[in-house]
């Protein structure tokens, strides 16, 4: 409505309470005039009202939602499903062009100003979150790893020569396919173990890359959030390895923006040596549904090139997912829960800490690494009377129940003609097999308290399990992940 | 949005494509904009967009979504789920004031204009309907029943003396019991029987009047839309007689506003005698959940006069839901949905004709009824080996499975210490059982020939069994509700 | 879905993640089984999930849903309009039948079930909220006022006789209007004043009781919760009153649900003496949108006798939302919302004793009102030299920006006939002028800072301005509500 | 709802009721049934309450809804804005695993459905469309030309030695963009004119095949759906030329699955010749949201060495966009629309011969385009004397306001440093400019109406424009995009 309409509810309604209404209606207003304006994420997370009515206000300014409109055109952004257009706020158009994902799109101011404005706020919480000096990013609606894949993609055309990328060993399928499906050979680098952690190798990054030659490098690709006992890489280091040798460098940020640490690192990467592009997920750090990542940097121009090279319109699908979100949340939202997580590491730690212990366990030592955290695991650890079988059921029990992971020693596995031993362990042979847990953004105490009661009952009933085992009991309960009773455990 | 924060759109994403979405914008906002200055339908239906944008837009103005509230009052429109706040498009105050149902308040400038634009907008639809002479009407979120007991007490305070109703019979439980909540006294008018039609007996009336005295009688009670056999009352001579006493005329219009010949009657009732008001229930007439009705009259004091009995401020829910629905249908939609109806009454009657001669009956002549048609159900008459358990299966299966009505003969029913005797069938002993069945708004065709389909099978399988039970043959099955089939009867 | 369908799912995903599937699902289903089984509010609240899986159900089983349906009755739950349609959950059947508003119908089993569960929902919540001997109680989507009016029309039929109603005044118009509606005289005993609170004057009750005769007092009609300084009526006593000379008591209970106090009182008064019946908003009680009401009584028998009063089928909408919230509050949440408005209670009252005493004024002692408060308002006391119209301003002013009410002296409203001097106060003559503020459910902390903020600023306005008025300047812009600038306050 | 809870219900309502409520409820669970046993698109579109009880029943399986959850992984399917879990239908765990993006996960059998029966169903309608040998198929969050990479990327692993594509021209950017990314090198075939469409050079394919070498061509990449006068390219000829030489066949089928032609025409090329992949849009062929694809083909084990290719897990956003739309429309619904879409197309083309004989210019004849036409713009064309910065206003004049496509003669452009001359025309030097038109599904006779009146309305203003031109006058009001008054002309 605009001051001629509300001039008619005047004599409609009193002149005094459509003022009012006038009023509270500026309200609103102002808000989404300062996020336009600014391009920030709001400090104090907004109602759902105004984002409803944001949201409707940028659909209108949609072709498809144009009353007058005739499309005779390929693509007009028609629904057919009622459930459909609702559901996406009727904000149909995708973001981009064929010529680049953050493009404007004739047709589609309101969808237009969605894609901006999400790369702009999120811009803004990844400085917040640490990378100060991150001038440009987009939000891509593809996985992390393809969007690592898309970086590669990138790259190539400015290092056509190149044929391999150097790569720190992390037991994580995709950050591997990613470099794969890009037509690359990832050069693994083990992991080299200081005290219980798992560090990076500098002096074998610098040995492969003066082996195999800078220009046959695409890149170094580094991680920095990951399971512990692997901590983040060295970013700094290999950022002013990759300066010294002008090589790129792409790193794989996946859960990082809720930790200041894996941030931290970034930052100073960027400061003292060279990061051309880092990449993260969304859902995994904004609480959406799964399937998007923003790919930021320092460059704007590259950074660009990145977006240009995806070709065609892209979903709106995630960049409307992490916009409400970051809306609705605001800095302070976002701020408590980034300080919740970090909480709720120390209090999962010490609850961990207390656990092992109970159980004459003991849990690793891996500062570094600001997520995730392990337990010693010798109740789980396969000795000569429980074969691999065995062991089985209750690592899938505990995956499944607890949502954790169990992780054994000396498994193998070949991934796209690769061969990683001791495979989810980000080392060919790590000394002992492990829990793992993390604490992830959204995490509560509940959650904690939950999983060390049946972390508690799980490893009670383990041992009196293992002590059947090695007198030769039947241990097929365990075995078949079928009988698993999630039901009966949640009472817990 | 406004001129200001397009001004920074434009800087976002191009000026040209801004301006595009707000002129985009604007054939939205003109809809708006004229809804508001005529208060009436519109020609089309609006999309739901337009709609949604227009509910935001009242919902902003009302105080609890007044952004820097704070509330210290009794009840300040706070919600406390989320659900229940979005499902009313967080339009939370209600409609009207303490003092009035159609008042508007101080804290809701947004629920008021709904509320207002319903009775206007509603008003308008009653006027093209047939009512052309309406002055006034407002809708109330109580069933048809309790909005005439809402009458009726309005009535009490003009005229203190009388003590009953004149109502000529028609055999609905909430119109009779509307009399009986309100504290006055019914008295029957018995329906005469011209062909095979129950038609008001005017003399009776008259006579009743005279007998009782004209200042005894708070007002004559007639009813428009019926099951056939019986017919609209004799509004039109009701009026006259009304006006000649000076007796109060409440006219019962149930779902009578789909029916062009019920509206001409209230029009021509109006315009030669007497009428007070005419109450209609919303979902009979505009397709929407159950609990509304429009009260409207032809003098605005009287009806505003009704609208301030209510004590205390009402749902908006109704209001909502008919509102929304004029809105999405527009007028054409409306009218549309009107000729269907009428369209469906002659098909459906036509199909049952034939229907009906295939099993040897007939349909009853009443030409009268505009909207239900019954056949003749010889088949289902009570005959001597036929008691009434027996016939009641039959009967519930019917009404269950093809939801219809199968009136039979005799039955007697007291309601509130009246006994009446031919209970459903509107008369103390109506010649014959019949089944009825009825087109109201929103019948396909699709629905006629199903019933018709099921009507057939089931007259089928109760020939036969009424053979059996003739023999003595036990009809427990179909006695018991219980045993049903519906999905067997539904894959007809 | 069903085993069966599980069973598929299993070829499709693998049998054990379907089965975790399966086992979560049971969690859900579980919560529903017990709330069927046991009627009762569930003690934790559930997630939005549960609630609309749980609506869903219901909604399968009516008849609109039945995908099978064909309709040639006069009403078949067809809604045209999506929108709406999906805003009421498809229960579009509405509640009761047309002899009772508690009753099932035929046609729609989840409509029915939303209805029987919602009342034995909100019985298990009146009971816990202090009300522990209430045997009965049945939702109207009917305001307070409206819902005394039916209790009283139900009682006429068992006192023909009656032809007033006693009540000790409180100024409020709903509920004075409702005994009016339902054609009874109102017999107001003015309260009296002990320290500065009003109270019941039970001798002039019982006085006038004998002075009209027991015969001729269709019931005392009391009131629970109200504004300061008024306190709740002496409800015990006048419950042993009601008993000794055998009439029918009905208390307003308004927003009383919320106060462990006023509950008690009902509950002492059932105990020791009568009560028929006590009805309360919904609204401002549960945080739902304005329009409904719970009647409970201890007598099953009377109550169905009020339920069966409602000629007609009544709207769903109140049952659906005070459903929806119970169920997604639970019993503790429900429980921290009360203790939470009592803590605001006393937060509220600590803090405006602080302002009136910066102010020189004082807070009224009213230990007896356990929901709202008293600044007395000497600044705001018309002298001789700020006439009515003067203090009119401050008044509307104060109202509209706090939220609050500002009572003045002196002022005479006629209601319906009635004249009531001190309108608003409660009492022909109170002492003095003051500001009333509630802690009512739902409020927060930050609502009272702001509230104690806003009143500051506009307190020390006003002295301005008093000085101004009393030496003869202009006060127009406060005397115009149009200038009142909303927004400006806010900011504050 | 099961057995159980149903048979509590019976104890609260009637047990006749509840079980007509639930033999409703079986209808619904029939149709889930069907749909999960046969994996296919259901004949008849359903209700949306049947498509959201459906979501429900997935959502409450996956994980992050199981409520005895406790957290402590790395991501967790938690959600921090209920609007976003709610448009998701809560279903937020994406889709696939960091293996494969077809794949289940374990811990979300709900999702993984969603996945598995979207892919299901979109097989069957390709079958249905035309391709009735195709085996394989699945959805993908991303672009067609991202798509197209991704299936390039895919074969680099099957022939390390290839570095070109062979592609007959289609001027649209993101085909062209697909193969930069993938890091070929695109080799252009231009098209041959006969008559006036532009058709597939068969002999240069062949011959470049011959002059590269085969080993060195990585795939053909063929096009069906395109703008007139460009037609499908001869797949079924250039499919015979890629089994001959033993290179593969990928096919944009964009906007192909509409028309039975194209599909036709991919259908024929697998059956004599090689197709290994054939991608289509979502939007355009579904009418969901920009954002999402099918790759589709005709060998099983190439299709799933696709999917495996994309690293990480995907959006399930576009997944259930389609699933939703194909279920709201049934197989009758598509083909319905599938029907509308080709009259339209007939419909269209006799309006725009009438209307071009009019303004005297001509329709070119393109018989092979089932999709798209044209009409001759002589008085468009560029003459000596008005120049491309003239000719650009009318041009995006008629882009945005009819949103067709006008195109003129010999404009040139770079992408990716390769240069087209006649660019949009998919040809050097196409005699001349030209209007293009396209019926695509979704169209309705009044969009059709609403062109012709426009363009008639713009042809007459352009000519006048051009006579200015000529004549020296004026023509800034043109040239400036800003100045194009959309209201205006929508007004016409």
């Amino acid at each position: 409505m605009n001051s001629e309409t509300f001039a008619i509810c005047e004599q409609i309604v009193s002149t005094a309470y459509v003022r009012q209404g006038v009023q509270a209606r500026r309200t609103h207003e102002q808000l989404i005039r300062l996020l336009l304006e600014k391009g920030k994420c709001p400090e104090e997370g907004w109602e759902e009202s105004t984002i409803e009515l944001f949201l409707h206000e940028l659909a209108v300014m949609d072709s498809n939602n144009f009353l007058g409109n005739c499309g005779v055109g390929e693509r007009e952004g028609r629904v057919a499903s009622g459930m459909v257009g609702r559901r996406h706020y009727r904000l149909i158009h995708g973001i981009g062009r064929s010529g680049d994902i953050a493009a404007v799109q004739p047709k589609a101011a309101g969808s237009s100003l969605l894609n901006k404005l999400t790369n702009s706020v999120t811009l803004d919480i990844l400085k917040l979150a640490g990378v100060r000096m991150v001038s440009s990013c987009f939000v891509v609606p593809m996985a992390t790893g393809m969007s690592l894949t898309l970086c590669f993609l990138t790259l190539r055309h400015k290092r056509p020569k190149a044929k391999c990328i150097i790569w720190p060993r992390i037991d994580q399928k995709s950050c591997f396919k990613s470099m794969i499906t890009a037509g690359f050979e990832p050069v693994v680098i083990e992991n080299i173990l200081e005290g219980d952690e798992l560090r990076t190798d500098l002096q074998a990054v610098e040995a492969k890359i003066q082996e195999l030659g800078a220009d046959n490098v695409l890149c170094v690709h580094s991680t920095t959030s990951c399971f512990a006992p692997r901590v983040p890489d060295r970013v700094e280091e290999l950022a002013q390895i990759c300066a010294k040798y002008d090589i790129p460098h792409i790193v794989n940020n996946a859960y990082g923006v809720q930790s200041s640490k894996c941030m931290h690192l970034i930052q100073q990467g960027a400061r003292v040596g060279r990061i051309d592009a880092f990449v993260q997920s969304l859902d995994k750090n904004f609480m959406v549904p799964v399937g998007g990542a923003i790919i930021a940097g320092f460059d704007e121009s590259f950074i660009h090139e990145i977006s240009k090279m995806y070709p065609g319109r892209a979903s709106a699908s995630s960049s409307l997912d992490v916009l409400i979100t970051l809306l609705s949340l605001g800095i302070n939202g976002y701020k408590q829960l980034l300080k919740e997580r970090k909480d709720m590491y120390v209090y999962l730690a010490n609850e961990l800490k207390k656990l092992a212990e109970a159980h004459e366990e003991t849990l690793l030592e891996t500062p570094h690494n600001p997520i995730s955290l392990d337990a010693k695991a010798s109740s789980l650890r396969s000795k000569s009377t429980v074969d691999a079988t065995t062991f089985l059921g209750p690592q899938k029990y505990l995956n499944c129940v607890c949502l954790c992971r169990v992780v054994p020693r000396g498994s193998v596995q070949t991934v796209n003609g690769y061969t990683f031993k001791g495979f989810m362990s980000h080392a060919s042979d790590y000394p002992c097999a492990y829990l793992n847990a993390a604490s992830a953004i959204g995490i509560k105490k509940q959650d904690v308290d939950l999983f060390i009661k049946r972390l508690d009952k799980c490893l009670k009933t383990l041992k009196k399990e293992a002590v059947n085992v090695s007198q030769g009991t039947e241990t097929e309960n365990l075995n078949s992940q079928n009988d698993v009773d999630v039901e009966e455990l949640c009472e817990i």
